[in-house]
C-alpha cells in the first residue's frame, strides 16, 4: 500500500476541515456566541496539521490503485469525523465523546440521526456545524478534494477515490477530466443549493433556519434546528422543501444534461421516471391510508409527500409524527428506506437503478428457465449493463442484508423492540436519520448503549461509501504488509 | 407446453392423496370417531379421480422439461392443497375454506402455522391428517411419486421433477437412476421416524402423540395435537424431540454415506459442521441472555436448546412462550428463521449451504477488489462450485428478499404491528409457523384477513418449493400460447 500517499490525501482532509470550520465561527460572529472561539481553535488546529501534511513533504509516487482509493476514502471519513466531533465535547453541548461521533458522523454522512433531545437547546454555531456537514457529507469531501490536489490522472487515482466515494453504483464521467466532472458536481450542487436558499428566504423563514434547512436538504441529510424537526413550518415552506428534497434525489446527470441542452435525453432517463413513479405510488397509498387521521384530504396528502420525498431521499426531515400512522402507512416508509434516491444523487439507500436493473436480472433469470438458450442483455436508458456490474449488485446486495441482519442481532443486546432495532438500523446503513417507534422522528438514538451507538456509527459510513470501502477497511487481509 | 403429461401426473397426485386419506380412517376406527367417515369419502372422490386420469389414457410423450417441471411441481402443490382442505371444511373443524387451505398448506410445506386457536377441540382423525400431511410434504409428494410412475428417464423428466420439489439448491444424484435416489431418500427418512416413534413411545408417550409429534418433527413441520405445543411433555421426552428435530435438519446425503459406511467422508461436510456449529452459538447466546428468566442453567438451556433446533430447522414446536425472551434471544431466533436448515434436508429457510456459498462468494468479491487479477473458484466440500449455481443463488436470495419485502408490505394492510407482519412472513416464507407478537407461540394466524392468508399461502408453497416454482407458475409469459 502506497502510504505516503493516503497519508498526504488525509493531510489535504484535515487541512479541508479546519477551513470548513470557518463557517461557525462566522455564525458566532453574528450572534456573539462564545462557542465559536471552541470552532476557530479547531480550524487553527487542523490547518496546522494539514499544512503540515501537505507543503512539508509531497510522496513522490501519487497513484492510487482501486483498493488504496477505498482505504483512503474510508479513512478519510473516519478522521474527518474524529476530528469534526471534538468541537461538540469542548462546548459541553455533547459531554461523551462517542455521542459527540455519532452525531458528526451521522451529520457527514447525511444520516441526520441524533442523540439529541432537546435540539434547540444548541447554540448557533454547532447547529451550523451539524447542517454544513451534511452539505459536505452530501457529494463527499475528496470529491471537493479532486478538484484541487494534483494527483496524477494516469493511473486512475483521481477515479479510484471518486468512485470509492460517490454515491450510486457506477459514477458516469460527465467530462473527460475526473477533476472537470467533479467541478462540474459542485457546481450544480452550488446553483441548487443557493436557489433553495433563496426561495426559503422568500417564503419568510429567517435566514439561519434557511442556511440550515437547505443545507440538510441538499445533503439529503435531516439535522434540523427545532425540536419539531420541520413540523413548526408553514405548510407552503413544507412543500418547498419537500421538492427540493426530492430534487436532491434525482441523479446529477439529470440536471447535467439539461444544463447542456439535452432535455430530451434528461427526461428520457429511466431511474428518474421510475424514482417520480415510486413517489407518486407511495403519497398516493399513504393518503389515502392516512386520510382519517387529517381534516382534509389535502392535509393528508401534504404530509403524505413530505414524508415519502423526506424518507426515499433518505434525508429524514419529517412534517409530523409518522410513527403515529397505520401500519400500512409505516411498512410503506419501512420499505422505502431500503430503496432510497437515484444513483449520482446525495441520497442514500440502495438506490433505485439498483433496484431497476436487479429485477431486470430477476425477469432475465425466469426468462432463462424458459428458454435456456437465449442471451439477454440487461438495459438501462437503452444501453447494455455489463455483467461485471450487474455482479457487483448482486453482491451489493447480498452484503448490505448481511450487515442489515448483523447490526439488528448486535444492538438487540440493549433490549429495545424489534421495531425499533430493525428501523434503526434501516435508518442508519441507508443515512436516513428517524426510524419508528423507540428511534420514531420525534425521539433519538441517545438510549443505545455505547456498542450499539459504535455498531450505528459503521452503519452510517457503510451506507454513506456503499458499504464496499469500509468492508475492504476492515478486512484483515488489507492489511497485511506483502500481496 | 405439455399439458397432457401435466395432467397426468397431476391424476397421480391426486390418487396418492386419496391413498393417504386413508389414514385417518384408520384414526376414526380407532377413537370410533364419525369424522372419519369425512376422509374416507375424500379418499374416495380423490382415488375416482385420480385413477380415472392415470388409468384411461397415458400420454404418448413423457418428456417434461425443466419449466414444466417446475410448473407441474407448483400446480401439484396447489392441488393437493385444494384437495386436502376438504375434509376440514366438511367435518366443520375449520369452517372457513380459505382457513381450511390455510391450514393445510401449512402442513403440506411442513410450516406449522395455524389458524386454530383450540387445538384440542379437533378430532383425531383431522389432528392425524394435519400432522400426516407434515411427513407427506417433507419429503415430497413428486418423490413419492418418482419411485412409482414410469416417466420415461431419457429426457431429464424425474430430475426435472425432483430439482423442482426437493428442498436445497443442487440435489446430489445419491444413485445412478433418479428412482433409486427417490427410494434411498425415503428409505432413510422412514427408517429415522421409525425410529423417532419408538424413542417417544419408550420414554411413556401415548402412541397419538408419538406418531403425530414424529410426523410433525421428521417433516420439519410443528403442528402439535396439544395447545401447549410441546410445553407439557416431560423434560426428557423434549429432549428426544429436539435431537430429532435437529437430525431431521441435516442433509440426507450425511446419512446415505454413514449408511454406505462412508463415515469420514459423512463427518467431514462443511454444511453439516457449520450448521451444528451455528445451533451451538445460538444455544450458548440464549442461554446466557434467558438465564435469570428460568430457575436452573440447564432448564435455561434445555428450553434454547428445544428452541434453537425447533426453529433452525424450520419445525416450529415450542416447549415455552418465546415471545417472553428477551429483545437479544428474539432477534437470534429471527436471525435463525432465516437460515434455515441443511440443504437436502427436509427442513426450509434459506439454507445453510447457500449462506455458506453466498459467504464465500462475498469473500471472494472483496478479495478481488485487492487482487484484481486472481481467478478463484469457491469449495464445498472440496469440490469446486459451479459459477452458474453461484448466480442462482444470488437471484434466489433476491427473490427471496423481495417476496419478503412485498410480503409485508400487503399483508400490513390488516394493521398489525411490524414485528407481527415480519415474523408472519419470515415463519410462512421459511416454513417454520409461528412468529412473535400477534403470531407468536401461544397465538395463531386466525386474526389475519383472508386477503393476508393468500399472501401467506403463497408465501408456504414458494417457501417449501424454493420459490422459483411458484415464480415460473405466477409469471405471464409461462401461459402465452407459443415459446
Amino acid at each position: 500500500m502506497n502510504y505516503p500517499v493516503i497519508g498526504y490525501v488525509l493531510a489535504w482532509v484535515i487541512e479541508i476541515e479546519g477551513f470548513l470550520m470557518l463557517a461557525p465561527c462566522l455564525v458566532a460572529v453574528v450572534y456573539g456566541e462564545k462557542t465559536g472561539f471552541v470552532y476557530l481553535l479547531g480550524a487553527a488546529v487542523c490547518l496546522a496539521i494539514g499544512l503540515c501534511g501537505t507543503k512539508l513533504k509531497k510522496p513522490k509516487d501519487m497513484s492510487i490503485y482501486r483498493k488504496e482509493g477505498m482505504v483512503t476514502v474510508a479513512l478519510a471519513w473516519v478522521v474527518m469525523s474524529l476530528l469534526g466531533a471534538v468541537p461538540f465535547v469542548i462546548t459541553g453541548e455533547i459531554p461523551s465523546f462517542i455521542d459527540a461521533v455519532f452525531e458528526i458522523v451521522s451529520g457527514f454522512t447525511t444520516t441526520g440521526a441524533s442523540i439529541l433531545s432537546d435540539v434547540e437547546a444548541v447554540s448557533h454555531p454547532s447547529l451550523l456545524w451539524r447542517s454544513f456537514s451534511h452539505w459536505i457529507g452530501g457529494m463527499g469531501v475528496l470529491v471537493f478534494i479532486l478538484m484541487l490536489i494534483p494527483v496524477r490522472e494516469g493511473a486512475g487515482t483521481q477515479m479510484n477515490l471518486m468512485r470509492a466515494e460517490s454515491p450510486g453504483y457506477d459514477i458516469s464521467k460527465l467530462a473527460p477530466k475526473v477533476s472537470n466532472t467533479a467541478r462540474i458536481l459542485y457546481k450544480l450542487y452550488l446553483i441548487i443549493t443557493i436557489i433553495e436558499m433563496i426561495v426559503l428566504l422568500l417564503s419568510g423563514m429567517n435566514w439561519f433556519d434557511a442556511v440550515c434547512i437547505t443545507f440538510g436538504t441538499a445533503g439529503t441529510g435531516g439535522f434540523g434546528v427545532l425540536n419539531t424537526s420541520c413540523g413548526s413550518y408553514t405548510a407552503l415552506q413544507q412543500v418547498i422543501i419537500t421538492v427540493f428534497m426530492i430534487a436532491f434525489g434525482v441523479n446529477f446527470s439529470f440536471y447535467f444534461l439539461i444544463s447542456v441542452k439535452r432535455v430530451k435525453t434528461a427526461v428520457m432517463m429511466e431511474e428518474v421516471r421510475v424514482y417520480l413513479l415510486i413517489i407518486a405510488a407511495a403519497v398516493l397509498t399513504i393518503t389515502i391510508n392516512t386520510a382519517h387521521m387529517y381534516s382534509s384530504v389535502s392535509e393528508s396528502m401534504r404530509h403524505a409527500f413530505f414524508q415519502v420525498g423526506s424518507i426515499i431521499t433518505t434525508t429524514g426531515y419529517s412534517s409530523v409524527d409518522f410513527d403515529q400512522w397505520p401500519s400500512l402507512s409505516k411498512a410503506v416508509l419501512i420499505l422505502l428506506m431500503c430503496i432510497g434516491a437515484c444513483a449520482g444523487s446525495t441520497g442514500g439507500g440502495i438506490k433505485v437503478s439498483r433496484i431497476m436493473i436487479y429485477l431486470k436480472a430477476q425477469k432475465r433469470r425466469v426468462n432463462r428457465f424458459i428458454h435456456p438458450h437465449t442471451i439477454e442483455t440487461i438495459r438501462m436508458d437503452g444501453n447494455s449493463v455489463p455483467e461485471h456490474n450487474i455482479n457487483t449488485i448482486m453482491v451489493f446486495l447480498a452484503a448490505y442484508c448481511a450487515i442489515f441482519a448483523l447490526s439488528v442481532l448486535l444492538i438487540s443486546i440493549d433490549g429495545f423492540s424489534f421495531e425499533t432495532n430493525f428501523t434503526a438500523v434501516a435508518a442508519t446503513l441507508n443515512n436516513i436519520g428517524p426510524g419508528l417507534a423507540k428511534v420514531g422522528p420525534t425521539l433519538n438514538y441517545g438510549s443505545y448503549s455505547i456498542f450499539s451507538k459504535i455498531v450505528l456509527i459503521f452503519n452510517m459510513l457503510a451506507g454513506r461509501l456503499e458499504i464496499f470501502p469500509m468492508l475492504v477497511l476492515v478486512f484483515p487481509p488489507t492489511w497485511r504488509r506483502r500481496f
